[in-house]
């Protein structure tokens, strides 16, 4: 799919544009194609961009300091991904963001960000939304690993996001649910009996 | 403080108004006077609302299986609180909102926080601004409670909110972090050597 096409559809679900107001909006993203296993963000970056995606699927994590990885987030098509404490200070992050399989993102600077919201005002209810509805997403999150138990865990993301279970491995989920393999397997065998 | 300019100041920190736009926003906040430990939200609750602190102190928690309380939040002056995946959905929710001590909040709708937004575009760049620092915090949040350590969680909410600790009772920052209040104390302890 042509970018331009995918990105105004993406917009125009929460907002209609215009033809020039888009005309503003599409220069400001750069599509980007990142391969299997590699980094659109690594801790320690200054992190000037969110990204967009297109197609593909990335996760982003950190590593605590025994070296363990934990998963912040799946991304998939039309999610965007960042270390957002650092974007939006332009700061250095801690969060790595790679591509599980070949990507196509949109990459946007915060700048660019700036600059389009006030060229084009309804940009501001565009990124207001996308923040709003992350923001829930999250406070769903903090929730649930504050009361849920492993198996709990489990089954709200195989409610929430049923699709990542056919493309995820079963390593990564463990990363994410912060449980061992085995644990998982445990619970996956508990799910379906 | 008038509940108006309290308003309008707390509004043009993010976005300046004209006199005839402030006219529209005024009436859809509803001011309410909440004594101590009375309760803005309970679960189970249908989440018609969300609410700008004026004054006073709150907390955000639920309860898990065990009846043991975790708190998501405390909101002081100038923080918005709410149940937000209820209040979105208009649903039932799950967390409790209650007053820590008599507090001043200022109550709007989600039916009046849409309508306003048409009527006020620029609200839409207030509510998106909020929206987006709200999911920074959050997502450091998470990222806190997957890798630190009780000791580190301590050391960050410190730095993040020094104020909260002469404000609160340290049976509710153990219940914050989520530490027994021994392991509190422990921590209290081991920072001040």
């Amino acid at each position: 799919m042509e970018y331009a096409s995918f990105l105004r559809a993406h917009i125009e679900r929460v907002v209609p544009l215009t033809d020039e107001e888009f005309e503003q909006v599409l220069p400001r993203f750069r599509p980007r194609t990142v391969s299997r296993r590699g980094l659109l963000i690594k801790s320690g970056d200054t992190v000037k961009s969110e990204f967009l995606v297109m197609d593909g699927l990335l996760k982003s994590f950190i590593y605590d300091e025994k070296g363990k990885e934990h998963i912040l987030q799946f991304a998939m098509e039309n999610w965007w991904v960042s270390d957002y404490a650092a974007f939006i200070a332009q700061d250095k992050g801690e969060i790595y963001v790679q591509a599980l399989k070949t990507s196509v993102v949109l990459e946007l600077s915060l700048s660019d960000r700036k600059e389009l919201c006030v060229l084009v005002p309804k940009m501001y209810q565009f990124h207001g939304e996308k923040a709003f509805l992350g923001y829930v997403a999250l406070q769903k999150r903090v929730l649930s690993m504050m009361k849920n138990s492993a198996k709990e865990k489990y089954e709200l993301l195989l409610k929430q996001y049923p699709q990542l279970f056919q493309k995820v491995s079963k390593t990564l989920i463990a990363h994410y649910l912060g449980v061992s393999r085995e644990t998982l397997s445990r619970l996956e065998k508990s799910h379906r009996s």
